[in-house]
């Protein structure tokens, strides 16, 4: 990674972690006069996972795109902070014993496991929540009018619902310890392979950055060049975790197991290893030509493409 | 029930299935182009828990605020359904093994009784998330200004979030089976369970109305006196369901156990029956009194107080 992109990721990502950590403190005044403080031990579970670390890679995308549209980055903070909530309750949930069952987590304990499984349910509704009250705060603040108001809302809940991220959850769990079966028709099975990865995760990568977008008010035209970006770093991305799984190094990944001991269906089980090496880089390459109404604003962006391809952890 | 609200009653919750049952087939365009359809197995599930009946309170709450606020109530739909969607999600994580642990609901299996808790989890998920994107699309219909867009989210996830509803599960959980030895410090028990019931109940009833209230661009003080309303109305609400747990009859209430049995703090344990009665009594006055800025629009809501208080169900 070069020292520019480098010191951006630093920065972008301590202005995130310094306003998750604001919000987790503060009590913005509510629409409904008579509800309370947030309960100590759901902010002590939201804050356990928001604050564990993590490349905050949502929140520089809605930032970055925000700025290759031309607002100051800062003024979409709240939208920011709502993309990684999303994400982390997604973990959240996602480690829970009835999904992966995971104990680690970047190499804590998860959730469940300090909270208790209740709390941890819970935990993750809240963080889903909090996120459209901080997208709807965040229109308010740039004085949006009703059309982008609406569609900031529409574009976090599609990249993350039920025909986004959790629509990649739920046909991801249908796979499961499947792999070797699946993998017997080629063709079908690289096709569900997309289909999982282009919701689970590049639909709310798409998502932050459509609402960085959004926030700009950005002309459709530009919309559309970000959406195909983050269609194809969010593919990217996973091929690279996917690759990373068979040769990374267990230490920096922070996990446990592995893909092959669950009979997942990956990239490698279907492409080999130097052809999910040089997919990756195709797709990189295509996300380099989405940029290209952008011009120099979009340097960020441009560096992120090559930072998700070459990235050790 | 007099036949008029008996009427009102059952219109208004057919438009709210009716609306339910026509979001569950189609398939509205969305903001981000690559995303596919709802995988199958999640539609069915959120299907299945969305139209297995109920009394579809919060959707009516949604269109009756509006109505006593001048907008025809069929303006409302997307978010009434929204409600109600919110409200699913809720007892669909409420009723996993981690949380209450009930394999009936209305007499019905529960959720992940019949797809499994993985999918359960993320159904009610997806129902959270879908809710917000509704709450978006109805605000774009009604050409809301970014103000009104905005407040409208701002309150259903005030409502539902951290600070409501899902707080007030969160305190619930943690007087689990104390209820006997919390009670030994009445005054401070007391405080407790109000505390419980205003977020895990009278929160979301309040958004509905609140919803309502905003999507007509009611005044502050109409949107006030609604939340004054639907406070009132979500305490009688749950004292009414404690005495119906102690005196009703079980096969209505399409329930297993008791509160007594499961040890939980409840209004008859701390204020006995006819104390809990002359309580809810006293709330649904003050329910009455709140509705006195809105004339004869607030017809139906002055009888869905009469009604909270004299179910059988």
């Amino acid at each position: 990674m070069n020292s520019s992109l480098e010191r951006y990721l630093k920065t972008r990502s301590a202005w995130a972690e310094r306003g998750l950590r604001r919000l987790l403190r503060t009590r913005t005044p509510q629409p409904i006069s008579f509800l309370g403080p947030v309960p100590e031990t759901l902010r002590r579970s939201m804050g356990y996972s928001l604050m564990a670390g993590g490349k905050r890679l949502r929140p520089i995308l809605v930032m970055a795109a925000a700025e290759a549209c031309g607002l100051p980055p800062r003024r979409t903070l709240k939208t920011a902070c709502a993309l990684e909530m999303i994400h982390t309750y997604s973990l959240i949930h996602d480690d829970l014993p009835a999904m992966d069952d995971d104990d680690l987590r970047r190499g804590k304990p998860t959730n469940h496991k300090v909270f208790g499984e209740a709390v941890a349910i819970l935990a993750g509704d809240g963080l889903l929540t909090w996120a459209f009250e901080l997208a709807a705060e965040n229109a308010l603040e740039l004085g949006l009018d009703g059309r982008h108001a609406a569609e900031l809302v529409r574009t976090v809940a599609a990249g993350s619902g039920v025909r986004g991220m959790v629509a990649g959850q739920a046909v991801d769990l249908q796979s499961e310890g499947r792999g070797r079966r699946l993998s017997r028709d080629k063709a079908k099975a690289r096709k569900l392979l997309e289909d999982i990865h282009t919701h689970k995760t590049a639909a709310l990568l798409t998502a932050s950055l459509d609402a960085g977008a959004v926030l700009a008010q950005a002309s459709p035209a530009r919309r559309r060049a970000l959406q195909r970006y983050g269609r194809a770093i969010g593919l990217s991305f996973q091929i690279v975790d996917d690759v990373l799984d068979r040769v990374g190094d267990k230490g920096k990944l922070g996990k446990k197991g592995s893909d092959l001991a669950n009979d997942k269906l990956t990239y490698p089980s279907l492409y080999g290893i130097e052809g999910s090496r040089a997919m990756a880089a195709r797709l990189t390459a295509d996300a380099h030509r989405a940029l290209a109404p952008f011009g120099v604003q979009a340097a960020p962006l441009h560096g992120l493409a090559d930072y998700v391809l070459s990235r050790d952890r």
